[in-house]
């Protein structure tokens, strides 16, 4: 299973202050130490301010890329920071986070990604907003893969996020994320999915490994929560995506898990 | 998820001393460390040679029952032996652990569980030996089913085991024994699942999350080992079978998790 490192983003306090003093040493930490702990590609959000986004992006790609070969996530809402970030990372590397069939957004985000041919995460709504059953998911979706298709951006670079929501106050939506994934497998083209993990511990570990049984591809975690990582792994092992469980045994042996 | 504890049992050789000395104490601190970890039945295996494993089982199930209220699983493959530890028990409180459709053994268990109306393990295997595809444990299951129906046992007391073999040897397994607990719950006509899970940490969590996405019942493990019990929580939470949540939160504020 891909991990997709969530660290780096405006949103968390410590990166905010790093982002507006540009700190390249704290964001530099966080690359590393997400690196180390298992990450296949480093997400960058910079979405401070609209004004000072696309500048800190450049800034922040640039100061992670002095640290780390991990190829990055671009994680923007903005087509023009979206298309700074890409353009300084080599073509077919980086992730694109994220799409939806939201109309006005959709389109500009698929022409980079078709130009920098970047694998894209694909967040499964559309105008009608927040997905409720499977299928509201499956009906985003129709329209998300009619235009990746036309855009030319292959099923297999694309990554479903089903979007669950805080699961403890919502019970019945881990049912219909678990569908959603399955049926992806099964009936999406070969298209991956991903899956953003919260912060409560036990569930999310808990739920991590549900939907890598219904057959997740990816997922969007801090893999400085060992737990997420190890479950990660061990997941791959089960499934077989970790052929010979080389991946799991050799973490065991380094003591990582 | 009903959890199962599996640690008084003939193979392992602490156990196999204290029942060889009839050293009560040894069984009744197993029996009351499985009970506050969790258990929410206690499973009794005497099997230490077939000419004592009938008297050591009505000794174990008076001993156990002495300090603790759980109901017990009686897990023995001698129909005399299942006879005399449910007779010593309320109807209907216990599980018979276990039938399956191997010729010979099936007859005179189903005979026991529905005088003593018992909840019972299923394995899905019959005489063509351990399956290997789903569609082997759906062949098994279905002579299975034939018979407790027959039999007048009700598919809600049936708790199959799909028979999961070591993972790491085989990861196309995962797959085979996911599909099977998915395919009772759609088409068992309300039979239940469980699922006896070895001694590789990790991977057991991992798988034992997986099987509960894949709507597992029931899962036969060591309530010592926290992690297990954690995650069998956390599943209830997600799954939403734990109402509002209100054991995974009282087990976190009584430290459990």
């Amino acid at each position: 299973m891909l991990i997709i490192a969530e660290r780096i983003n405006a949103t968390r306090k410590r990166i905010a202050a790093a982002l507006a003093a540009r700190d390249a040493s704290t964001i530099q930490d966080e690359a590393r130490r997400q690196a180390e702990a298992g990450a296949d590609f480093i997400d960058v959000n910079t979405a401070l301010s609209p004004k000072d986004e696309r500048d800190l992006m450049v800034w922040a790609v640039e100061t992670i890329r002095a640290v780390t070969d991990k190829p990055l996530a671009i994680d923007s809402a903005d087509p023009k920071t979206t298309r700074a970030g890409l353009a300084l990372l080599p073509k077919g590397s980086a992730f694109l986070n994220s799409i939806s069939g939201e109309t006005g957004r959709l389109g500009p985000m698929l022409e980079l990604a078709a130009e920098f041919q970047t694998r894209v995460v694909a967040l499964a709504m559309d105008d009608r907003g927040m997905p409720v059953s499977a299928q509201d998911r499956w009906r985003a979706l129709e329209g998300i893969f009619a235009a990746t298709d036309k855009a030319g951006i292959p099923r297999e670079r694309l990554y479903v996020d089903p979007l669950v929501r805080p699961v403890s106050t919502n019970p019945e939506q881990v049912a219909e994320v678990l569908a959603t994934i399955r049926r992806i497998r099964a009936d999406g083209g070969g298209a991956q999915t991903t899956c953003g993990l919260s912060k409560r511990r036990h569930l999310n570990r808990t739920f991590l490994a549900m939907a890598a049984g219904a057959g997740l591809s990816s997922a969007i975690l801090d893999p400085l929560e060992a737990d997420l990582v190890t479950t990660a792994l061990a997941a791959g092992c089960l499934t077989g995506e970790d052929a010979f469980c080389m991946a799991y045994i050799t973490a065991e042996r380094e003591g990582r898990l």
